[in-house]
């Protein structure tokens, strides 16, 4: 059986509020559903249930990376599970891999980035803003993950260090204009991704790709829909989110054969 | 610079078409645009172009998980990417965590979970049928993961083997009957999921679920609807995969506490 | 040039809200942002930008159906402009038909039925609460469209009084418990259609179509995707409503012949 | 009850396939599942069955608007039944309405304006191509329509001829040209609509239309998502169509006053 201890992330849970915090000796959580001491919280179960002085039942649980991602501490738009999910699969990013992102932003892409690639792989992540690595060191250090990402407060547009990685993603307003430092980047057979929140943008970026000889070029948008859980009356929430961001996925070829474009007609593929 | 050798998963992209294969020293690739001997594909790098004796340039790349689980074998209907992107997810798998799935099915999950546990992870593979288990091993062989998994031929109302897992994962008609088993095999805190094509399904397990003492349980459907790429003329493709299958998410809770319902209100969480 | 009269629907725009009214003289239109006398709104050209004495400037527009429709006073859920649409289409509802709802509720589908059948159509509406078709009343008269609506304040388990209408529309919880007096009182090739929350609603409604000889059943949801309208920011409102009811469709069959399900397969005809 | 009679539409309906034709007397009507004499259909209730000379049962029912307009022929991309609900409803047409449309394309939406209008309200259509519009009046002859059209065959570059109408719609490829030429046959409060398959063409025609004054700018896209209809197996289609193209709906306003532009932010008015 899997027991808390100092240092770990936790998640308290009571009705449909979540508390992400690290259990620390000595310390308390406070809500205005009464406190817990933090020694009371370490050396039990996962999955254990403590009353507050309040006599409020708070569940305690391991947060999945998906609780880690959306408590992030955050000042800038992040990007949100739903697109991490399949912006990974399609990436190809797995343990062992080497993975480069611009820019840092608040760290949560960089956060499942250095989750999947395990302890043996490497994400290098590239910002100007050093207020902003520094957030994101942060964030990763609660999950313990700090160790698995380098950082360089550079400017993208004079090249990436790294030569050979296997996957490299832009989360910048222009990526058009850090291609050719991409593919000097990335290996052969690499993976390139982007996402970029308006069509005007997409626009600029399949025209600059086309010119550099990247191919296997898609463009895609994720939507996901939550339904209510009672079991008689189902139905879709209300609201949903309607857009987060359009995705690009590329591959840079070898010698620039125009022979290569993704066969986006099919539509059977999800 | 990565080069290609025996053994290897390789693809091969012509216009649309793409060939997904592993190299056979000796062995020959044939089309209908003509044949390329394997030995001309071994020991370059990838990414290169390689012209068949017909004269047209195939690119040869390292597949991406996704396109290694688009092109696996199948006799039976698989999770589809843009499922399983967001289950790996919302189940936290990750490198070095133990995972239990049922059924195996044509082993296109089983795969994605292999890859995604790394070699210090494993996945537990449930089955009552011996010729699904005999064609997952074969898709995960191609891709050199077969040794991450460890497969059951048992019908999992006789319970599961393994306790203290961190996920499991139920891809079978009828989950509701199939929770107390699963409590007992998952760890306190471990995550659960399951996939159903229809809503009385949905129902019935949610049903279940608040009988067994699962906990933040959530139910979403996701969509990916892909564009042209061309980018004077930005517009969705026409059609799109409309249904795989409703995605259900919960916990195990530790003491049967009710006040645990994971909010769906909270359709700002992507 | 068309010119506002006393009696007319009018809406005052500026810039994000809108104000919806009837104009009468000697009446003032009050505002945070000033006020207007409706003396200064009547008999000038519909079109017209009007200054507050505050001196905002409005813009004085004829209301759309749509902008009718979503400024009903309402003490009930309606059935909102996205389903109206297609509702009135797929029911073959136009000038000079007559047509059957159930329940009226707060008249907003009422009032999207009597606009559509014109000054020869006729619209018959059943509810058993008085004080819901007394504000459907108050609704339709803004709009001068009482005169082509009937009321009936009964139960319609006591069946429809009327024989021999075109179309006929239920807007209640439980539609499976009055397909035999829907039937009686369409007419042959009529059009029939639900409205329902819930999936567990469509189910029940199902099995019933089924005994109760019903053919080309089609059940369907509309969604409706705003774009921001800042040409060089192209790209969807972030949030969505992501449900308001599934649709059913269907025929009641002359003599019960069991050939005639609508081919649902036909994806390719929005 | 309601009989059929000679030049009516009708269709006939046997299993998944519906077949739409005029009654004539002495005519036959063939199929690989038999032929029927139209004399046979000819006088007999709507929804009667109506064997073939091979024994099979066809269902004989009055086609509704969608019907007729799914089985249009057509030259050219029509306007599908969910795009042509909402528009109706959003430009206000309907009894008694005069509006035109630009162009005539094969006349799906022709037929849905004339059917919507009534007896007392006329459509105005536009097209340079003469066999287009003379493709446009036989569909509008099957259904008694074509009276309630007037066709101008003429480049809409060159003006509209007519002034005050109280709709206009827009399916050209280049909608921003024709701005100001749109304007001048408008009436005050009008309401303008367009639809447009690429994003390109709608930012182009946002951009067009700040510059002549238009207001209450709405860009929009409805998505219709079919079910299976078999009760104990509830769930979408597995395909769907994702995209037909974006409306953009708009007043024109008096006197140019930038303070008009439509709330947007509104995700919750469908």
């Amino acid at each position: 059986m899997k027991v808390t201890k100092t240092g770990d992330l936790a998640m308290l849970v009571l009705n449909h509020k979540q508390f992400l915090f690290q259990l620390e000796a000595e310390k308390d959580f406070q809500t205005h559903e009464g406190f817990i001491r933090h020694n009371d919280l370490i050396g039990i179960p996962w999955g254990s249930t403590v009353a507050s002085h309040l006599g409020k039942s708070f569940l305690l649980i391991e947060p999945s990376l998906r609780d880690a991602l959306l408590h992030i501490r955050r000042h800038s738009q992040i990007i949100f599970p739903k697109d991490i999910g399949y912006i990974l699969l399609r990436l190809s990013i797995g343990p062992d891999k080497t993975v480069i992102e611009a820019g840092t932003g608040s760290g949560a892409f960089t956060t499942a980035l250095a989750w999947a690639v395990g302890s043996e792989g490497k994400v290098i992540s590239y910002d100007k803003r050093q207020d902003m690595q520094q957030l994101a060191k942060q964030n990763l250090a609660k999950l313990g993950l700090e160790d698995r990402v380098e950082f360089h407060l550079r400017d993208i547009g004079d090249g990436f260090i790294e030569t050979g990685v296997d996957s490299l993603f832009l989360d910048v307003p222009n990526p058009e204009d850090y291609l050719s430092q991409s593919r000097e980047a990335l290996t052969n057979g690499g993976t390139f991704g982007a996402i970029l929140p308006t069509m005007n943008q997409v626009t600029k970026l399949l025209y600059a790709m086309e010119k550099h000889g990247f191919g296997m070029i898609n463009v895609c948008e994720t939507l996901l829909r939550f339904y209510k859980t009672i079991p008689n009356r189902m139905r879709p929430l209300d609201r949903m989110v309607a857009h987060t961001g359009y995705l690009i996925f590329a591959r840079p070829i070898y010698d620039g054969d125009p022979s290569t474009q993704e066969n986006n007609a099919d539509f059977a593929s999800p």
